[in-house]
């Protein structure tokens, strides 16, 4: 049987929250269990270094991410779980899709056309300014990303579906010119119904600055979720979990039977300092023992190289002769024999 | 002494005729002999793909290039003579520069802005119809190229002086952002008075079609210069040497005394047919010992192989560190000892 390549990227800014990890990374490493499926799952440092210039960020975020990933269960034998600046011929396909794809197509790429946008809002400005040659052609990267390992399926949210769609055209444009190389990608998209509410209720996200970090030590976790906002109900008053961020942090974690428990106690009128109690019991049995893989991983930056550099060995074995075999086909690289 | 860092990137389209030898073949050849140089020499066949999408004719140009430059002497002992293609640190590099590369930068590249012109000038048409991103961001592969090695003095004709001065503009962005890490390229205009004239007297060149091939066998070359354009002057009748494109090409290969005796000769009234004679003579004394080694290089396309690989090795000598130099400070790359 052939197995479906599923191929992931996970974007290598800032700490993961726990909304990352209900909406992300347990269904993603859940789905890699999967015997169907062949999963690559890379950290998108290239692409980080579009939005930040910070070096000991770009570095302190790879770190960060990889061990969280390892520590939330993602088995590094079954998956080929990578660091994209690892695999050198990624950056050289992106320059031969470069060189076959059409400006018009980036110029239609929805991230550049809000840049655009906003700077035609501000009257005066160049349509361009602050527009990066990172921004306007980071497709033609993703699309070398997917094409380079032949990608198949390509979770993504919403937003990002256009990518995989000019992944696609890019990869047709080249199997057109050049012969039948590439799989057409095809984007699955993410199911939104998980999106975790914030502190304060809004969607959990950096942005609002309302995140729970996911590994955030156990005192300082347990601050933060008495810290989400409720309304100012007394204990003994019934309560609706469906207007309650609280219970929908808890649903995301909770088994069936836990759920409809806390439905009913909210209908009996829990107070909320019983309820913040066992919302933090709850996370804190299933985040406790990956919480301390994750410290432990953290203070051995050289045992997450290894890793990642095994698993980049994996993916250059299927990059490799792929790579040689568009050399072939543009016509770049040894004269002999060809 | 800390000699300067001279590099040359040859485009490798088409077949050199005796134009190309006289005005930048053996000019470079010379120079690369200058003991307070080092010469870097590569085959820019990343670049050709964004024009030629045709892989065998890719292929056999960069075959008959490296032969036609060893044939002319260029000594690969001495000169770092390499093929792009086999450095994979220049599209990684060039990715990194991509990220620190303003959109409008390239915006006001002259190929860029001569195509959307066309474009404009053609009723109805998208400013950006048949522009690809090759043709969009070379000049950032360019910078790449010349800043992976801090390539110093570049040569290069007027209409390449802006890419030199991108490169220039990007390598300070870079130092700006991540501190000090590449020499800022000079451009070094090429002297352009040895434009050799063609068949028909116009500027030798492809697109005229008006090319004598530098290693045309004998007797294709004989007949070549039999063809060369004259005036209906019969012998015994004195002509101008300084309005002949036969005496031009004479001039370009012959000594001073010899040239003295030609002028002498044209003035004296010597017969088209026997100046014809006397220039294929000339011309074939000195490339019939380089057409033979040409030929022979031609047959044995695994020691071209074989020496572009060495030059590789040298030219990634520097390129290796150099590269981890600026993962390091970008961010990217192994977590452990940073």
């Amino acid at each position: 049987m052939t197995k479906t390549r599923v191929l992931t990227g996970i974007t290598t800014t800032g700490l993961p929250h726990i909304g990352n990890y209900a909406g992300a990374i347990r269904p993603a490493i859940e789905a890699s269990r999967d015997p169907a499926t062949e999963s690559f799952l890379f950290l998108a440092d290239y692409h980080a270094l579009i939005k930040c210039q910070e070096p000991q960020q770009v570095r302190e975020s790879v770190r960060a991410i990889a061990a969280t990933w390892l520590a939330c269960g993602l088995d590094p034998e079954h998956v080929t779980f990578y660091r994209q600046t690892d695999v050198p011929e990624i950056t050289e396909l992106s320059w031969v899709l470069t060189t076959v794809t059409a400006k018009g197509l980036m110029n239609r790429a929805h991230a550049y056309k809000a840049a655009v946008q906003d700077n035609l809002d501000s009257e005066g400005a160049d349509p361009d300014r602050g527009v990066t040659m990172g921004l306007f052609s980071y497709p033609i990267l993703m699309a070398a990303d997917i094409l380079l390992f032949n990608g198949q399926r390509i979770p993504v949210g919403r937003d990002q579906t256009q990518h995989i769609e000019m992944a696609r055209d890019i990869a047709q444009r080249f199997n057109h010119l050049y012969g039948d190389t590439f799989a057409l990608p095809e984007a699955v998209i993410q199911d939104e119904s998980m999106v975790l509410p914030g502190l304060d209720g809004r969607k959990m996200s950096k942005s609002y600055n309302n995140t729970i970090p996911l590994f955030a030590d156990e005192k300082a976790f347990r601050k933060l979720i008495n810290k989400i906002k409720t309304n100012s109900l007394e204990p003994g008053e019934p309560k609706d979990p469906d207007d309650s961020a609280l219970f929908d942090v808890f649903a995301a974690f909770a088994r069936a039977d836990a759920k409809a428990q806390m439905r009913k106690a909210y209908r009996e009128g829990i107070g909320w300092g019983e309820a913040k109690k066992q919302l933090f019991e709850l996370l804190n049995e299933e985040l406790k023992p990956m919480r301390e893989t994750y410290q432990r991983l953290m203070k051995e930056p050289a045992e997450l190289d290894r890793t990642l550099q095994q698993g980049a060995e994996k993916a250059r074995a299927y990059a490799v002769p792929l790579m040689a075999d568009v050399r072939k086909k543009v016509g770049i690289g040894p004269i002999a024999g060809q």
